[in-house]
Parts: C-alpha cells; sequence; structure tokens
C-alpha cells in the first residue's frame, strides 16, 4: 500500500509540463542557456514594467486585474527559469536551498536586521 | 495514521525558508513589489552575465564551476520570484499552470512546432 | 579660415573612441547584436541595483559618491548602446529623434499631462 | 563675430528636446531615477527580445524593418539614459570618457586583446 504512496511535488509536476510542452513544439533547438536567460530577463522586464510608475504603496495595493498580470508575467519569467535550470542540468530547490545557506553567512540576523544595506558594506 | 501522512512540496517548503529568512532579518519593510521586481531583474541580469559572451553552443556545455555559478545567480532570482509572488498574494504554481493553458492556445503545436516566429506573427 | 571651423560632436567623438578601443582589442569579434543586448542590459541591471532598496526620495537625493558610481554604470549602459547602433548601422541621434516624434503622438500633451497612463490605457 | 559661433551638440539638442518633452507633460514628478531606472531596463528588455531567439549571424544581418524596430527600442533606451543622467546631474559624455579611461586600465591591449575574458580572470 505505502508504496503507491508518492510525494507529488508541484514543481516536479510544473516542469514536466513545460518540458512537454517544448516537445510537442520542437523548441528545444532554441533553447540554449543563452538564448533563454535572455528570455528570461525579458520576462522579468515585463514585470518591472508593471511597476515603473507605481509608488511603493501602490504596488502593495494590486487589483485583481493588477494581480492576474503581475501573475502572468511571473510565469512566463518562472518558466524560463525553469527551462534554463532543466538544460543545465541544475535541481532549482537543491541550488536555492544551498544559496541560502550561503546568504545567511553573509547576511548574520544580528548584522543585517533592519538594515537595507549590502553585505559588502558592513563594517 | 493516514492523517500524518502530509505532502511535503518542496516549493512550499523553501517559500517557508525564504519568509523566514526575510522576518528574521525584519526585511518585509523593503520588500514592496516593486523593489523586490528590481531585485529580480538585478539577478536575472547577473545570469544573462554568465553567458553574454558565450557562444549558445559553450552555454550547453558549462563545466561544474560554471554550473555551480549559473545555479547561485538562478537561485537568487528564484527567490526574489518566489517572494513577489508572496507579497502580491500569488499562488505561483497555480498561475504557471494558467499561463502555460494560455501560451498552448497562443502557440498550437500545428503552428509552433520547430518555428521561433512569435504568436503575433503567425498569418 | 571658416572652413577649419567643424563641429566637434561629443558623442561622434565618443563613438569614434570606443570604436577604437574595440578595434585596439580585436573584439569585434564577440560584438554581435546578440551579445551587446545582453552585455547592455547586463550594465541597465547595475543601474537598477543602485536604487532597488532606496526609496524614491532617496534616489533624487544622491551623494557624490553615490553619483559617481551612477555615473560608472550609465556609462557602461551607454558604451554598449553606442555599439549596438554601431554594428547594426543605426544613426541613434536621428533614430531617438524620429521616435520621440512617435512618442509625441502617442502621448499627446492633453492626454498625457500629469498622468503616468500608458497610451494604451487613454479612453 | 566668434560669439555667433555656437557649437550645436548633437546630444545636447537631444537632452533638451527631452526634457520639454517631459516638462509639457508635467511627467517630472514621476521621473525619479529610481523609476527612470526601471524604464530604462524594461526598454533594454525590449532590445533584447529582438535578438532572443536569432543566432548572432542573424543579429548581425538585420533587414530594414528588424533595424528600424530595434531603433526604436534602443531609442527608448537612450531616452531614459539621458533623463537619468539628467535627473541626477551627471555630464554623460564626461562620465564615459572617464568609464573608458578605467576600462582602458582594466582591459590593457596586450592582456585583452583577442580575448572574451573577464578582467577579474586575468592572471
Amino acid at each position: 500500500m505505502t508504496s503507491e504512496l508518492k510525494s507529488i511535488d508541484s514543481i516536479d509536476q510544473l516542469r514536466a509540463r513545460v518540458n512537454q510542452f517544448v516537445e510537442a513544439r520542437d523548441w528545444a533547438q532554441f533553447h540554449s542557456p543563452k538564448n533563454l536567460a535572455m528570455a528570461m530577463i525579458v520576462e522579468a522586464g515585463e514585470v518591472v514594467e508593471h511597476f515603473q510608475w507605481m509608488t511603493e504603496d501602490e504596488s502593495r495595493q494590486l487589483d485583481d486585474a493588477q494581480k492576474e498580470q503581475v501573475g502572468h508575467e511571473l510565469s512566463d519569467t518562472f518558466v524560463y527559469l525553469l527551462r534554463i535550470a532543466e538544460v543545465c542540468g541544475i535541481d532549482l530547490i537543491e541550488a536555492a536551498n544551498k544559496k541560502i545557506d550561503l546568504n545567511a553567512k553573509k547576511y548574520p540576523v544580528e548584522k543585517a536586521k533592519g538594515s537595507n544595506a549590502k553585505y559588502t558594506e558592513y563594517e
């Protein structure tokens, strides 16, 4: 019985779906890491575009239509991020956890608390 | 017994870890969607930097040191992407799946197969 | 006498200097428009990095050290922008003037005055 | 006589034209350096978008329609670059020349010739 219990991990499912999408369209030929990095930053730019003329307060109070639009652009950014990880053979969850370990050392709580300074600026 | 069986979803775990990291440092005050969108594109730029002078072929053949570096920059991009979703109240997995549904309509297999044209360029 | 009076146009001088810099290092081989567009956005990301955690007010009140840093990153962005124009055979000043003509039509004073709406949002 | 001889510098003219455009629309209120840096990278992203799926060779052989499109996006990037310099009080031509002086030291011809390595990678 327990052998049938499988963790259905949402990011694994999404990655598999994206890969199928790409294969069905024979797009892997265009998906060099170089090209995908360009595509990802283009989508990140579309996220930035939503916020460029807003105040910070306005950006904290999106209405439903704005939330949907931002969700679309975030999603496109995420899909290309997943694809870069895929074609480079990087486990994104593992890499992110390792990077947070590093960031925790660069930004120890006692120095970082309440400060927006870069770690290179710490005394 | 079964009540103890919980799906431990890796992206949920990561998001929770990132949120704790931010709270411990009292950084939520700086994390307006506007600021986070800026931070995300800065990190996306660091991904692009790795590939800017490589040929496409070179970008497909990263050595281990390069893979680690790219993994770091992808991770930073991912963390900010998770934070934007968090502070905007967007379910990233759900949003991504909806966006792929839309993309599947914009890029039907019969038109998109083997083509790098934008959907606006289809006849 | 007057034949010796030549307009010494500052952007033409800068472009010539940049071209010499590139030629002396035999870098034209790397300067495809694709690669230069990547390099330009990487530098634009470094401009954004300076401002990501600042409030708008803080960004309006840079001290001399910050101004120098922003000047460095703006300059790198500008140099790559000049290079893209150069290798694509685009006259940047002429192109910019034409684009401003177009923008003036998209954003007529009577509709645009005091509004940060995108032209696609005008009624 | 000589007092009438004025250098008509193309970038000064363009900057003046852009400033008038902004003033006529009462847009200076939105033009904090923070917001302008966001707007500039959004436009840089639109430059990147033109090239993301092209090979390097294709990017070197734009047809007239593509050149016009790239010219539009470069122009928008340039206009925001000029605005950032303007509102920060930075002389862009002077800053660019100083930065090239610095770059010449970081990338001496004998080390940089024919190499796409970053200066931090020099032995």
